[in-house]
């Protein structure tokens, strides 16, 4: 049903979004002042100053969403065309959440320096460049390349994004169940752009042990086929070398973290964690186990990537509050520490004395989420 | 004064456009139309059948207006970050006075390859590519070989637009002054993007006897040092290989079209022209001969690119329905038939009865003209 009326109201917009003047162009002098000729003057301070055109043009408030179409939502590689109305939505999303203007651009090309090549070519129109749904590993390169090429703020949403809310989620779920990440092993399943992301995040946060499998079972330096930033990932994850499948890296662990398949952890698997487990069960539509299940096998806190169910890990929390602020402090960078600020400030939303089993993140609609997010993430621009 | 003014405007508008949703997300059902699930509905469709694009996306209707910031109005080559400015006007435009939606993209690149591959790989997003601002002849490769590559309409406006608004122009004159188009002596001088385009349009209309001038003077077969594009010119221009200098050219010609720099025609140069001369002195702010001096010389019809006297020659009675007709009609181009009957219906616009030396041109602002210009274009797609 909910598909079908998707469809139809596509046909309906036919495109989710419109450009719209700022300025109206009515009479001789509106058009001598919007246009030419005094158009001019604003050309002439920035060819003098390059920084003026935060002042002068869209820059100040506009990010890209830009995607290849190689890894789009759990369709895979679709193509430029079949992921436009994605990155449409993800464009209505920064400006309806965070006041955030952004266009969709959909790569014809997969190659990595094309895709790099062509976002430093456009982006003088943009304060900012939100990178969508381009598949593991290249999704890495191009964004660490870019980074170093660009003096505005480039950030992968399917890693930072993804990450940024998990962590939030974990910050309060320890909290419920008593427990300190310096104690607690964690499981992460899905070795690809989320996954990692997440990890990383999590050690930088202060976790000390961390596990990632992928469909091969547990990763380890030994394992063979590791892309590089796999391979990166194994100097600081699964230090004890641990060998196996999910269900042995499950056993005796305080948290599962997972990007990857519908049902694959069973309620024996989360029996054989410890006690008051913390389930993060992402894949979508259908999670790696239903909460319930979850949660009769003795998981204490379980968030899924679904608003049907308690604890929604949904990206929407964090972009648009993280590029207002980035945009907002003129940042560079989105850095670790912005990462981290955003993180804590959505974990602060809940207040100590509401926080539960099942409440451990804000909802998506909250009005204050954006506002408290780039408060947050500009006080940590460097 | 306007310029302070223009300033001031620019800096309080902070970018000249927006980004605004056309559906609203304020619920849980909304974002699950919008965004995830029911988002997957239309890119599966798409995967299917890239064509749907146009049906489900900003495609259908959103042109990319395109620059590298090399021949930016008058000031020249002032780089991607000063022309923002007038490529954000002139997304203003398409959308006031067409009702397109026009997003400004600059390119922080000069190289022709660079060009065209760049916007080849972002040309998914978009159902047109409004080409700005880019020198000549550099312009003439990136738009001849993007038309080749591109299955969407590409149209250089400071050729095309100007060409067809000339010609329109040239239509009315020559029934104010009573002569037919086979019989007029053409002179146009600059000959770099405008100049070439005009050259061409005129000679497809009909006009047989042309001489193309720069700052070297009339350009013949063996002018030295003349660029591809316009060597090419030389073929179907000047055929009796006149040589001397622009008043030689001038001397019993009927039209002079100068789109070059200011007050370069004097009162003796219309004098020596054929009786009921026209001239569009469209050198901006300042006309190659100010109105009243060329009249005064004997000339009938004079047309200037400034709003403040008759016969304004604007391109923003061209492009915003010339896109907008494309656009409606699918065109995969913008083909020579397309250009000569936006010029026709331009020239329309002017009724026989209401037709003077004063009035050979519809208003910038008459609103009949984007929807007249959009039907003949639409009219005459293959």
């Amino acid at each position: 049903m909910i598909n079908e009326k998707a469809l139809a109201l596509h046909e309906k917009w036919n495109g989710k979004l419109e450009t719209v003047p700022k300025c109206t162009v009515k009479s001789r002098e509106d058009l001598a002042l919007a246009y030419t000729p005094g158009v001019a003057e604003p050309c002439k301070v920035i060819a003098n100053e390059p920084e003026a055109a935060f002042k002068y043009t869209i820059k100040s408030n506009t990010v890209a969403v830009i995607s290849d179409g190689s890894a789009v939502l759990g369709l895979g590689n679709i193509g430029p065309y079949a992921a436009m109305p994605v990155m449409e939505g993800k464009a209505v999303l920064f400006k309806e959440f965070g006041g955030v203007n952004a266009f969709p651009i959909c790569l014809d090309t997969q190659d990595t320096e094309e895709i790099i090549k062509t976002i430093v070519n456009i982006a003088p129109a943009f304060g900012g460049i939100n990178l969508e749904d381009i598949s593991a590993p290249r999704c890495f390169e191009v964004e660490e390349r870019l980074k170093k090429l660009l003096d505005i703020p480039v950030f992968h949403d399917d890693q930072h994004g993804t990450a940024i809310v998990v962590l939030a989620g974990t910050i309060n779920a320890l909290k419920v169940v008593n427990k300190t990440k310096e104690d607690c092993s964690v499981v992460v399943n899905g070795a690809g752009s989320a996954g990692i992301a997440i990890t990383k995040l999590l050690l930088t946060y202060g976790f000390k042990n961390i596990t990632m499998c992928d469909k091969v079972g547990i990763l380890s330096k030994d394992t063979p086929n590791l892309n590089w930033m796999q391979e990166d990932m194994m100097k600081v994850t699964n230090l004890s070398n641990k060998t196996g499948l999910l269900k042995d890296a499950l056993a005796g662990a305080d948290i599962f973290v997972g990007v990857s398949a519908p049902g694959i952890v069973t309620e024996d698997m989360v029996k054989s964690m410890n006690k008051d487990a913390i389930i993060f069960a992402m894949a979508n539509p259908v999670p790696e186990i239903m909460p319930e299940l979850a949660r009769a096998a003795g998981a204490k806190v379980v968030g899924t990537g679904r608003s049907d169910f308690p604890n929604q890990v949904n990206n929407v929390v964090a972009f648009p509050g993280i590029f207002k602020g980035a945009l907002e402090g003129r940042a560079k960078q989105i850095t670790e520490d912005m990462k981290l600020a955003a993180a804590l400030a959505i974990a602060g939303l809940v207040p100590e004395n509401e926080l539960s089993e099942n409440n451990i993140l804000p909802e998506a609609f909250d009005p204050r989420v954006a506002d408290v997010v780039s408060q947050a993430v500009k006080e940590h621009i460097k």
